[in-house]
């Protein structure tokens, strides 16, 4: 008998490899995996909400993992904690779930935030913790663009080629953009999304916000099923993972 | 003929030494010098509104510069954040001022605000962004008490032993303490402060908001005049400098 654990993260995604284990640098998989190791001696697989990319930051991304011992909740938490010292990365909560819980396979709704500024100077505070954009951007445009792409469509244009969902066909349930400053957010909401789906509708979003797309293009982006279609992949920096819901 | 340029910087102060050129690590003035020596060729000395410490950070300190070519401003700005890359500084604007302008000397009003986040977990997303307390603090007590603190006195109790400053009389023109969900933010503002009292008022209403002190200790704290009346120094990673006013 196990005991399945809930665990909400955050982040800091600078330097990191995104959520999976790879070869190629420290993932958040693997610390987690190390310091429950260092708990309680066991070599636990972790399995996340959603699988961040390399440079991306999440404020309450949820994994679930299965111990041998029914452990006090608030335990697994300072002790996981404890052993993820001093790595950016921190539980902020565990909870024990029934065997039918599953981080992934559960959620109904992920939602992230993606910050841009939009400023002459380079970002100093900011650096790696948004999008800099050196010219004003058109944030009413880019609302309105953005509320083009709400519903449910065939997304493959705003699908990284390495994406292996297996449908492109995706209901977007919210794409929201809020200027406040030189500072522009925006929250996109849905059940689940392709690989950089949300960092390629920013990117387009961006397109819009300089003039060079419009709301009136968006219908003819997503009709042409082709990559090529829509703007850049913003980079990592401006993205959060910041809630995954559960029924 | 010189003509002297006043600059807006913010910076990161994690890894800096602080404002103030030194030996054991990389400041804010060096790398600001040493930028504008790239640009101009000239050896500049810079003289900033208020020598931040090390880990301290600012969203707009203001300094001073003198060079010897009438440079338009922009050009200013964007040649020395070219040469500022990749430190974490970065120069918001830049305006030619008259000779009689001095960063430190004219300025009439400093702004300060200190971050504190109350909760459990450690600080991934804010790690050398905040002070981090493991525990709630009572918000509405630290107000009180910062509001006691407001005005002019002797403030030698939370003044650091290294102050250098004539007079530990000075005027306090506001103490704010702010709560929202688990941060707390307190503004401070001044025409000038002592060495480290920001961050020592701060670490007395900490002791306020766990219910070791109150607002009815703070004028004897005051009348002591002894740093050892006051509660501790906090960390440099919660404070920033926001603002410095001139005529």
């Amino acid at each position: 008998m196990t005991q399945r654990y809930k665990l909400v993260l955050e982040y800091d995604g600078t330097g990191l490899v995104g959520w999976q284990r790879q070869d190629n640098g420290p993932s958040v998989q693997a610390a987690l995996e190390a310091a429950i190791g260092a708990f309680t001696g066991e070599a636990v697989t972790a399995v996340a909400a959603g699988r961040t990319d390399a440079g991306v930051h999440a404020c309450a991304q949820v994994a679930h993992v299965d111990l041998a011992r029914d452990w006090p909740a608030d335990t697994v938490r300072d002790a996981v904690n404890a052993h993820l010292r001093p790595r950016p990365i921190a539980v902020l909560a565990a909870t024990a779930v029934g065997p039918d819980f599953h981080a992934r396979l559960s959620a109904i709704e992920r939602c992230y935030c993606y910050r841009i500024v939009c400023r002459r100077s380079p970002l100093a505070l900011d650096r790696g913790r948004a999008w800099h954009v050196p010219v004003a951007l058109d944030g009413d445009a880019m609302a309105g663009a953005a509320r083009a792409l709400v519903g449910r469509h065939d997304f493959t244009s705003f699908r990284a080629a390495e994406c292996q969902a297996p449908s492109p066909v995706k209901t977007l349930d919210a794409l929201e953009v809020n200027a406040a400053g030189d500072e522009i957010a925006i929250m996109a909401r849905a059940r689940s999304f392709l690989h950089s789906q949300v960092r390629i509708m920013v990117g387009t979003l961006k397109a819009v916000g300089e003039g060079r797309l419009s709301a009136a293009d968006m219908p003819s982006i997503l009709a042409a099923r082709d990559r090529a279609a829509a703007g850049v992949t913003a980079p990592p920096d401006g993205l959060y993972l910041v809630a995954v819901r559960y029924p």
